[in-house]
């Protein structure tokens, strides 16, 4: 079964999300599922770096929307990637960067955008119709043709890549075997928790949901308590 | 296919929607989506215009429940408008302003709502119970009778009709042919950009997504920039 | 039908609802809803009255799965509690208070968890793929030995139990018969409204949707205005 998978900083109270899936469900029946909308406005590496946690979850099938796109209407292009029978749809402005594919497609057909579309949001006038005829089993080399030099993002590994809602600073540093610790600022963290109740209040560390290490506090805000943003660069010591 | 298009007031940390899917669910396996539920409180004019915007992006055979109801348990009407093969459910207090329709009917048959419903909870015990029926195929022309003296917003045309998450001023004024300004209190802007990667942080004209002028900032907000609320005045100059 | 109704903390900006819902697409095409995830961060008491609110208003088929797992990767059990021909997946930390059941399985089964789960996301790596393989219409007796002495919160009944988003303060009592007041700490409320539209900037006491006595403001917020609390004792007087 194929269904389609949104993601965009688009929030939920404009009316932006809402007009996307109204597009959607006048093409198919496929299901639309709501990954998040809350990615911070603009805010490419948030919404990349989601993508890749979450899309090894989902089954073959999936076609994954991802519309942070400040460069709408301008001439960045649209791409569609394949990726483990997973379809990608993003601009190509390094939202792809953590889900690399060599199978990426520009897509080009303009038969498949609303008629008259917009300038300004492409999510509704672009994605969500492309999105529909793949759901319908479009074939994919429909969108338009291959493509290799596309945009990724700056990145070098040993920083703080979120901080989720909780208060939790989540690295992007694998535990190392035998003892360890890291280095955040001027801090360094030496407690490794296995649970958040074996925690205190004093920042711990812990292995996270994604293999990584994450600085901790329980029952609070890791973040708040030490002045950790996302970027920031860590270490292991 | 049917399906329940949800909006409300009701924000997402409270039971309210959870309230109404389960009723609606109990009823009907028809789909049901989230318009937002993130409308400001009593906002009617908020749902107003946020229904005008989506409306039309949606199928036909969708059912529209509008849920910002500040007179819920008075005397005042439930609202079922026909327009387009899609059903609109709403208070009668102006909500459906922007979706005007000639067939209209006051939905009274109490043998469709929840049986020892509560005054405060319409959303749940009426509406939600009326769309599934609906949606299941009931006729329409069960539900009431025709009615023609409803509710209407005063609207004068020539505002800032929204703020949107990014800090957008969207206005309801269609862009003219050839160069204009657009006032706005005490300032004219008159620089038009096609996309908002042309813009700067200096406030500049777009034409959105629902066709009309929105004033806007790159990678910023127009409205936290020049004090833009909704409901200020504009005009071409 | 079967459906899963899921009940979280995890807020939708970061990847764990979706990773979730991943992991039960990925395993079943039973519908997904979502009934809240802006519970408070770790607020089992908010959850546990959530659940209580809601519940009574889906079907039988029903999985809901409640998420608010301070104690996660610890030895506290999953639970599993039938009511109603319904089924409550949540931790063993209180959460299901309100909503008891005779009975009640601890999940031990590991063979239905994903391999390799983490320490920290059992909603993920326990709750999810349990959901789906009951969805699925696996026997819920192949989850678990029956158990008995289950975490209870301490609660006693004259309290707020909740403040909503449009600042009503909901208690957990009940209308007497004939005409009463409520004390809320230094203050007595002895104006009773049935509906919104009756009340005015003062405070007055109405009967809410669940039954109970809610302190209202007219399009505003009670709570502010009288610095209510969850939590704050309340009394008929």
């Amino acid at each position: 079964m194929r269904r389609i998978a949104l993601l965009t900083d688009f929030g939920t109270r404009d009316p932006y999300v809402a007009s996307m899936k109204g597009v959607i469900a006048s093409r198919t029946d496929a299901p639309v599922v709501d990954l998040s909308h809350e990615i911070a406005p603009q805010d490419i590496f948030g919404a990349a770096w989601f993508l890749r946690t979450v899309e090894r979850w989902w089954p073959a099938g999936t076609i994954f929307v991802a519309v942070v796109d400040p460069g709408v209407g301008t001439t960045r292009r649209i791409l569609a990637a394949e990726r483990n029978d997973k379809v990608f749809l993003a601009p190509d402005n390094g939202l792809l960067t953590f889900v690399p594919s060599d199978i990426i497609r520009s897509v080009e057909d303009e038969a498949l955008f609303l008629p008259g579309g917009s300038a300004t949001f492409h999510g509704r006038d672009r994605f969500a119709p492309v999105a529909a005829a793949l759901a319908n089993g479009m074939a994919i080399d429909r969108l338009g043709p291959l493509v290799r030099d596309v945009a990724r993002l700056d990145y070098t590994p040993g920083s703080i890549v979120a901080i989720d809602h909780f208060g939790n600073a989540i690295t992007d540093i694998e535990p190392p075997p035998g003892r360890f610790a890291l280095r955040a600022g001027e801090r360094t963290i030496d407690r490794l928790c296995r649970t958040y109740e074996e925690g205190s209040d004093e920042p711990f560390l812990i292995v996270g949901s994604s293999g990584t290490i994450e600085i901790s506090v329980r029952n609070g805000s890791a973040a708040v308590a030490l002045g950790l943003r996302r970027g920031d660069r860590v270490a292991i010591c």
